[in-house]
């Protein structure tokens, strides 16, 4: 059994993350800290944690616990001002927030408004996409969960990417649950205000958008949008097909790239990819059309925001690791 | 006061329509016509009516009613065939279904799989858009009142179309509640499907492309999804520009297009468009933007799919057919 | 037309009054005062209010604004502090807040924890029942509009009270959307929380039993529960039935009270009692049940909680007040 | 690895079943059944069982499948005249449809309006309610999984009954999601009718009574009602309270019957039976609240429809049928 430690349990995605490890096989959950609500039980706070005995604890840099490995679930631009200390002590790290994900450190200032102050250490850190960088993931002290929205965008992406088949007029819509916004109080988040409506937000300047373009390489046009539901994000990607390539070519490149990984599912008809058929699970679900009679290639892709897009994809890179299997612990069905 | 008849007065569309006629202070109606439900009181099928005595009827268009005019609220594919029969009687008709929207029989037959029976008719329909062709529809003795995506979209684009600014490389993602699929027993209908989730449907064929692009001259990309509210379409439009257009210039267009109209709300910021702020009112509300950094123009617009796109526009074009005021009896707040 | 102020219009029933108000034929909205959003355009902060130009002021109640009729939507336990100044002007009032519900110190004190400043004055406030209390309404200068669930249950049973047909063991489950809990920023108000979610909160001892208790005259057990909609309110209360009644004894004496009344549906069908029928009216469906075989009467309420509850109600008092007719710009069929 | 078959796979039960016992460490599924989808692959049918090559069959009652234990998954009213047939053969049953819950072909008639044919084997089964009747489930061949809201009822009175301190008195208000209605085309079920709305159904003549009433020996008031959401059922019971118990003795009465369970989780605090807590769990979450002034006990008890509601405890009974720690491959904590 290996021992983890989880900080910043109480959010959403820590309590996600908590839920998966505790019922993982080969985790030990150790430690668990809140700001908020240091000295209660976990149970008291959680009360699905019912069976469990943990006190929450304040984090404290300085003192890293004694565990295996640390998942990081605070606010972004926290971690990266006391990264460099945590990293002195021998753990693996996940950070589940922003701030190793950008390797640049003007770009992270642009997007986060924040001065970046452990840039000499971004080569500790993997950028958390098991299905790319795997062996990167495995040889790093430290890995960087990439973002809900990213997540969804540059796996529907990627295969094209690399190859160098995608072009720079990208249209991405798209539609995440509410949860995607956190358990903070904001006006937007209550019931009554994302009820019975769908809006977009952030149109073209989205944090995530600086994720997209530093691994696909190309500039995109990004636009979320919020809908009544609690969890669920689709990304429906709209591309220039400027090499006429047919749903058949498209697909074949899809299948080549993700026909072994266990989360990524292919699925030929547009209509089966929504977001209830990964909802609990940790699956990407992945649909190409190329339209005969127009100039587009469309991808939907389809995540759960606190799974995939979160918390089960934190637990994946956990697993590669430490050694794991990388489907250990993971759902692999969903609701 | 008016006389006016229902014929499908028990569906959504229906319904919503008796609603606002009930309430419309020159407006009396006389006849509602339904096939499931013939011989039943109103109310006792539609218990929100529980004022009125009217008797629900089967229709027979061989026989028109008395009245001064006639909603048909029917399945599309059925006016088409007895509209020659109705029109020789002395009543103004505004058809509700797709049957005289496209004056182009072989365009019909490629989207509805049916031989239309009166295309030599069709020059007696307007296509009831009042912002845009308003001395048309008070002209004309039908109206073929235009589908709910058809109406955000084309609302939404056609002050660039008008000036040939529209270029041809439109990307149209829909989302729409699900009252849009009416009240027939279909699996995805169901509570449980559409709950929690949102998916996409008839990408890039869905019926409403012909009306977009009869009337906007140019091909569109249209991807419809589907998702968990009751009412309410968002079309978030993303297209080119290669005239360089600024955000105001797109703005100034917009406001010379439409600011005389009452229920066309302009709006410069985008978080404002939400299907909440039209809910229950017979607006479009359309935002523009124009991404410095990209080459895109969006354009969002919002619309309460039983009202500004069926009901309320239908009762609109009503209005402008018997010499009313446009707003009459016509809710301008949303919920 | 006569001229009235809002105090506190931006909240939710703020705002549900000031859209029945601009719509009402009589009225003319003079003065609109938010204490947060002061001296801001009431449209910049309801955009939904788009073609007022109305500005928003701090309320100062020993400035009385010269308006025939003043609402007040503010929170429990304000209005009570400044009321004897503000009703030496010569203006009528409805207070939407709970301050002139109870005429009893010590029984507010007992459930909102306040000293009450104003007990003097309990006898110009009529309690705000116009099925009920007509003619006091009518009479005096000030209306408490009566709480959400009080107006459910109060008219649900007061029937049957005042023939003193009531036994004292009653049960009261009652069920409300997430509006009722306003707009302020409460974690269980959130999206996440209160979606895909049913609980039971305050069990017997929420504030609004002192009102149902002072009105019906017999004590009640009164168990509310938060569900994921926006508006609405179900009350079931299950009443024992000492004096053997018939289903149809009991519908004779709601009949006999209440066929009169424009805004009280009966309704022998329970199934036919949903809030989906009331949502967007101001009308109150009851239907009452003898279940033979049971010693139980069961009695099922609906209404919309911002209107029949809260803004509807309101606007009904003050169409009595100022000798309107009741129903006066008030919706009268359901969305 | 013990084998199992499911009969009626696809449902909303079937498909909850399914993916519980592929997820389950000593199961292996090897027979699925449809009526409507024989001769499919399953996972054409249902996408989520993407990694499974079982074919859809129909079922043959006379032609047993070779299994441990089977599962039926079908409407009420089937299995009765079957039955006997399939019990000749060398397996093990879990029924989750009606036919065998109630030991009186009189109470089946009355409820079910069904003559039962196999009246002379009830005793060849348990009633499956692990925590009641653990060691009857272990010895029958049979086992008769119980309705979904006789499941929160009787595990949330059962206590009180055993010791004869249940007064006959019983007010129980329900509510439930909406996959209690089953995929079936069902207009209450779709999404339009069931979203933004609450109704009360079957008021006081539910066939789940006759469970309850069989259980626990006395009389019950049962009142249903719809909610708009997909899973979960809150029972709020209201009994009388003649010994005068304070809520401690009733808490130690709980604590004393439940403590050893690991699916009962009994709380003190009432606001937290939700069924949030309970969501994709196999959980019964209970709470007791005896209120000082008035003569009422209430037990408010929350379980997830589908799983402690249904196929949950189906698996709980399969594990005690087959000798496997009860908690085998049932989930623990909620979503």
């Amino acid at each position: 059994m290996k021992k983890v430690g989880i900080v910043g349990v109480t959010g959403y995605t820590g309590q996600e993350l908590a839920k998966l490890l505790f019922n993982h096989p080969e985790i030990e959950v150790c430690k668990v800290f809140s700001k908020t609500y240091a000295n209660s039980k976990l149970k008291d706070i959680c009360p699905n944690f019912y069976f469990s005995d943990l006190n929450l604890e304040a984090f404290q840099p300085g003192k890293p616990p004694k565990v295996d490995l640390l998942f990081l679930a605070l606010p972004h631009g926290q971690s990266h001002s006391f990264m460099k200390d945590l990293m002195s002590a021998s753990l693996k790290i996940v950070d589940l927030a922003a701030d190793f994900r950008l390797k640049d450190s003007r770009l992270f200032k642009k997007y986060y408004e924040i001065e970046h102050k452990s840039s000499e250490i971004f080569d500790k850190f993997s950028l958390g996409f098991p299905e790319l960088f795997k062996s990167r993931i495995k040889a790093t002290q430290g890995c960087a969960n990439p973002g809900c929205y990213s997540t969804s965008v540059i796996l529907g992406l990627y295969p094209l990417a690399e190859k160098k088949l995608l072009a720079d007029n990208i249209i991405i819509d798209a539609k995440s649950g509410v949860s995607g916004a956190g358990k903070a109080l904001k006006a937007g988040s209550l019931f009554c205000e994302a009820n019975e409506n769908v809006k977009a937000y952030s149109t073209f300047n989205h944090r995530h958008m600086a994720e997209m373009e530093s691994v696909l390489g190309v500039p995109v046009c990004f636009s979320p949008h919020l809908i009544p539901m609690n969890r669920g994000i689709l990304a429906s990607m709209y591309i220039d097909n400027p090499h006429k390539l047919t749903e058949k070519d498209v697909q074949e490149i899809y299948q080549e790239k993700y026909q072994a990984e266990p989360f990524i599912n292919l699925n030929t008809d547009p209509a089966a990819v929504s977001t209830k058929y990964v909802l609990g699970s940790n699956l990407c679900q992945i649909t190409v059309k190329v339209v005969s009679g127009t100039s587009k290639i469309v991808i939907f892709s389809a995540i759960d925001n606190l799974l995939k897009g979160a918390a089960g994809q934190a637990v994946q890179n956990m697993n590669i690791m430490l050694d794991f299997p990388e489907t250990l612990g993971l759902p692999e069905i969903s609701l």
